[in-house]
């Protein structure tokens, strides 16, 4: 079916970039992008119209680190120390899926919170039950989500009741995989917790899975100074963290890795050479005074980099909150510089928010002839001087001012979703 | 007339602390605090009640700096350098504030979007009209606001479609003064806009004028190294910043200052010798890409600190986000620092973004009997498992997710004002 979106679109095309049309038209057919038009071409006149008026049309976003079980506790705890937040609120959070009934009303809610703020993509972290991480694939894929979800594999070094034995995590890893098929757009991935948390046996047996099946794996890395030196001291043959992943298959090309802080220029080099895709999240890294990810350094060397809100260490679901956050945290680092390093942009921002994370789902930037359309549409008619700005300008106030409740309508794999 | 406020009552009576009554009431005398009760005394049950049942009734909040005609740039022009910004959007922008016509439209919806927020005490930043400095104070006044504004004083190094002569300056800052005197809780302060735009001539006046009228003093200070730079070549008589408000009579007890990112021991000992306040804008030091300012260093050494949302550097008007803000920004100072220096947990800088500035205005801490009564109600039952949360666990989060959806109620100087 024939569908034209009007509004004003704007988009990145490539980081850095903004391509805007005052004014133009989104063809579709069936979901899938066939053109982008400043006229509405004589043929598509008798398509079925959603006409955004003069509000702004631009891509959706892409939040490739979240943990999903940690919702319930989002904005709280936030004075902890990291180890006092694991052990209060983080682990006892996530334990609670263990029962399917809380599962589905939380992961129900939280995944409409999560079309409300315009995301339409996720590369999540779900907790170690595979019950619950096949709710949240169905909440998410019966909403219209796309991405990947990842049951936690974590057979050591956890509390008591939120933990498994090696024996359990494969069979239920299994089980888990079985379970997943019945999921067209929502697919698993590999979830190692993070090196800590996973026996040699289980990393192994993981990344034996990952190569027979072809399957993403997502981790966390470098993180902070505390985490790096606990790692080492696990794997003492390791001379850096990015090591322990691939000694077991498990560091390959697609590979999310969540913070990549202190990855110095070596373990930079080996994302770089392998493909593996850096998860920034400015807003967790800030609350838990992780310290501040290279981010521009990363993406000068060819490092792949996309934004993840990464709550409950993040407080921020909304990937507009998390774009900005992203912004100021690149400000940090320019001071911390001594001014020599470049800010992110508004528009650069907004690329690692959005297209980077289309990338990494096989999605050209932007919005792409042959591609289901992934898009939000935002109302800023009701701030100020609207009438008198560029397009350029409404986009940048947008982007710092737009709350859930100025997204009009969000697009998520062709359909209309909000 | 009596009038009994019921909820779940929070205020921080000092730095650090918070105090919480569950299910409490606070009593009021004609706007006037009578008393806190967690049981209603008998003689009190026949009184109006205003009952918030579960809800959150805690201090509104005090934004100490803010420039009001920049309202209508707030997000805008962020990733320019400062000069650039100064001159593309700032100064433009308060120009046009020659029209009173623009600024009754204007300042009318800025103040409703103060109190949507939950602001109900100012110090502010007008342009250098007079009679839109008047409109301003006059929206303020009726909506039950209370502070102070100033008219700027800008006489040299300011573009020429923005600038007044000294005798300008002179007349219609008397003429302003004579106009305010109609106001009874928006009161005057002077403004001098920084010392790079005000000649000796004006600096000098203006300081027998705050003298001679017992009037308070607002200005910036120590910002960014080019300001300081550019200060020390104007008076290079002066060691220090501070020493080019004091030569003239503009350092004194009450003196606010914003910023004060750069202040070293001896400005930061010259605050806190002659009562001078620093107000703190995390949000606009991080976008304006300033520094980091050393407040928790300021607050050991007894120099009073409040909060400003300093719009349009800050991109935040609520002062919810800029208490956030304060605290992420005291967590890059813990990171910057290698992790000896303390952040500022959620209710020390809820204490800085209300109480510390309701002290500013000569009042005490807290809900105290024989004040009037600034407060929000925060209604944060739509969260996920608000019953279940203890109420300090709901405060802390509250701080983080409620917009100003969530503020159900304000009274600003023992009025109801949303």
């Amino acid at each position: 079916m024939l569908r034209v979106l009007k509004g004003n679109i704007l988009f990145a095309p490539a980081f850095g970039s903004l391509e805007v049309i005052d004014h133009g038209c989104i063809v579709l057919q069936d979901g899938k992008i066939t053109g982008l038009f400043k006229e509405l071409p004589e043929r598509f006149q008798s398509a079925e119209s959603d006409d955004f008026g003069d509000a702004l049309i631009v891509p959706s976003f892409c939040d490739m680190h979240l943990h999903a079980p940690q919702y319930p506790m989002l904005g709280m705890g936030m004075d902890l120390p990291l180890l006092d937040w694991l052990n209060t609120y983080t682990f006892k959070t996530e334990s609670r899926f263990a029962d399917p009934e809380y599962a589905r009303k939380i992961y129900h809610e939280f995944v409409q919170k999560l079309i409300d703020g315009g995301t339409t993509r996720v590369c999540m972290f779900s907790s170690l039950h595979t019950d619950a991480t096949g709710i949240l694939m169905e909440e998410l894929e019966q909403a219209g989500l796309c991405g990947y979800v990842g049951k936690v594999s974590m057979d050591r070094n956890s509390p008591d009741y939120y933990s498994e034995t090696t024996e359990e995590s494969k069979r239920e890893t299994l089980r888990w995989l079985k379970e997943s098929e019945r999921f067209q757009n929502i697919r698993p991935i590999l979830t190692p917790r993070f090196t800590p948390s996973c026996s040699d046996d289980l990393m192994a047996w993981l990344g034996d899975l990952a190569k027979e099946r072809n399957l993403p794996v997502q981790s966390h890395l470098s993180e902070n100074r505390g985490e790096i030196a606990w790692v080492k001291e696990l794997h003492p043959d390791c001379e850096r963290y990015w090591e322990t992943y691939h000694k077991y298959g498990l560091w390959k090309n697609g590979t999310l890795m969540a913070h990549c802080v202190y990855s110095d220029e070596t373990e930079r080099k080996a994302m770089r050479d392998y493909g593996v895709t850096a998860v920034h999240c400015a807003d967790s890294n800030i609350n838990i005074a992780s310290g501040l990810a290279p981010v521009r350094q990363m993406l000068s060397e060819g490092v792949p980099v996309v934004l993840g809100s990464d709550i409950a260490g993040g407080a921020q679901l909304n990937m507009l909150d998390v774009i900005q956050m992203t912004i100021r945290m690149s400000k940090i680092k320019r001071i911390e510089s001594g001014w020599t390093t470049d800010f992110l942009t508004v528009a650069e921002a907004f690329y690692l928010g959005t297209s980077a994370g289309a990338e990494y789902f096989g999605d050209r930037p932007g919005f792409v002839p042959g591609q289901s359309l992934h898009a939000v549409v935002l109302d800023d008619s009701a701030f100020t001087e609207t009438k008198n700005l560029t397009l350029k300008e409404r986009f940048e106030r947008a982007v710092y001012l737009c709350k859930p409740q100025q997204i009009k309508a969000v697009y998520g794999n062709g359909k209309r979703i909000k």
